[in-house]
């Protein structure tokens, strides 16, 4: 089977670490199971341990033939600092392996469930930064009233200067619009109020320098989370400690209201009736809501599309996931990059 | 009417700068005569411009007795920077006037929706901190699955040292056990992970710290956003500029979730039919995630009971930060703080 793959065009193969996440192997082959479903022209190549990997993938015949498993006899252990996964003893994990295989041109894109240090570490080692970016972003689309904006970082660095912030929103821009089709992206700089005079120094100073440069879009300022989810910006930029506290609010709040309504409708008997005329909106609701529908973080900066899951996803979000990595080949996003950095040098 | 006032004793007495807030003075007394209803043993002393406060106390005239106007020529600029508002020249603002009558022992607790920094600046002065404490913190109620946790700080200080996040630990201790009359708080750290590897520099050495102290309840490591709203711990100790970005963010989705879930309903006809039979459980479920309802910041570290209403309030939500100055007051929670710091020498 794996020569079939290797005549396959690049653009249809996706590499995928199938050790990384909690419920690993089983929710990568589920997720893969159901992204295949989807996409019967795509071919994965499942780097894991041959003797998990096989029995999980027999379970979904009709689709066993897009998945060829590449057996890597070693896994990256759940804690390891990043540094010590670009140590000698980790070359042949699942992760390190299916990355070879992106950076040789076999697959046009990664995936992993595994840690956003690890991630990151290992992906500037195999991949590289695009020229003029000195740090990889982590990005993700949050759902708002309208639409959705591109978030990042989400915690991949910590506390930052401007000038990385300022590289943040070149890689947001780029990513609204290869991904979201938008032309001119409104970009925001998220802060903890929209007066020119809050905020941390380096914000205020990211906030000069992002006013100062041309924009496909436009520069439109401080905006805290409720702009963000009014849809008032296609991009919102940040630091990753307040983007990670950021998302992981949204996401726990989410589950808090679906809860109080949950526990809502049966609380009375005529709740209970009210419920079962509009139970089928109300799936309708949570599907809409379900944290589960962006899963799916890019290590936006390096030169190739690499997607990082959720680690503690399940098979339907993991399918997420590799949606977003498909849909990122199929539009070029990393061409877009160094056009828009070229244009503002 | 203000000899009656001199007469009664301190504890029942609140003064209130009428002249704070985006709708200010109109929703103070909105929210003052519904505190009034409430509390009719209470008597509120209203700092701010007679001229327009007579006539809006006017036309509630079953309270007015016990809303008695203390004429302030000034009010502080909204936007004006915190240290301008020490200057001589903003001495007869309401704010300052409002709580020098704290200080002198007429009145037991100090309502503003004035900004925050203003409100720290004049407290510090007034008030003075408690000895031990170096950094008043702007702490919130905060609902969860269980209960309420106490969240400090929520913006007033930016990026803090370990020190102030100890110090922080101990006034919302002190909150949660007034407040909520827990006894054995459990005190968690905001983090962007609960491994101990992960996040600032000055967090890691926060954990350290409030790990080898000796608390009344416990300390329970790091937590992330999801524990808060599960309840996992009573107090929750981060920097203003993490804390300021949750509480956006979870008001933010409050929103967005409500908009969602209203939205739905309106969906499809069978939905409608679905609502009018829930429409009463949802208009329950609407004041339990209402943000109003936690309305309503404390000072902490101040002396003197001091709340901040959020600028944006309504009657409604001035009314609530009201009702916790007066639960604040009544629980003398101030005496608390002393109590535990020199439990811990």
């Amino acid at each position: 089977m794996s020569a079939t793959a290797e005549i396959l065009p690049p653009k249809s193969t996706v590499a995928v670490d199938a050790m990384g996440g909690d419920d690993a192997p089983l929710m990568v082959i589920e997720g893969l199971a159901e992204a295949a479903r989807l996409h019967p022209t795509v071919t994965f190549l499942v780097f894991g341990d041959r003797a998990q990997l096989e029995p999980l993938i027999a379970k979904h015949p009709k689709i066993a033939a897009q998945l060829i498993v590449r057996h890597a006899p070693d896994a990256i252990p759940a804690g390891e600092r990043p540094r010590n996964a670009l140590k000698a003893k980790f070359a042949e994990t699942s992760l390190s392996l299916a990355m070879q295989s992106v950076a040789g041109g076999e697959a046009s894109a990664l995936i992993s469930a595994g840690d956003t240090g690890v991630l990151m570490a290992l992906g500037m080692k195999h991949f590289g930064l695009f020229e003029g970016i000195d740090r990889p972003g982590v990005a993700s689309f949050m759902p708002t009233l309208k639409n959705e904006t591109v978030m990042l970082d989400l915690g991949a660095n910590l506390i930052v200067g401007a000038k990385i912030l300022h590289q943040f929103a070149v890689l947001g821009t780029a990513l609204s619009e290869a991904m979201m089709a938008i032309t001119n992206p409104r970009i925001g700089l998220l802060n903890i109020g929209s007066e020119d005079s809050k905020g941390l120094p380096q914000v205020q100073e990211a906030h000069d320098l992002l006013s100062q440069t041309h924009w496909p879009g436009s520069y439109e300022g401080f905006v805290e989370p409720l702009d963000l989810i009014e849809g008032k910006v296609d991009v919102l930029v940040c630091d990753g400690y307040a983007g990670n506290i950021m998302l992981k609010s949204v996401e726990a709040t989410t589950n808090l209201v679906g809860a109080y309504t949950r526990a809502t409708f049966t609380e009375s008997f005529l709740a209970r009736i009210g419920y079962f005329f509009a139970a089928r909106q109300f799936a309708k609701l949570r599907r809409r809501i379900d944290p589960r529908r962006y899963n799916g973080a890019v290590m936006a900066g390096l030169t190739q599309v690499c997607v990082k899951s959720h680690g503690g996803a399940d098979g339907v979000s993991f399918a997420n996931a590799v949606e977003m990595a498909i849909d990122m080949v199929n539009r070029d996003y990393t061409r877009r990059v160094p056009e828009l950095l070229a244009s503002q040098a």
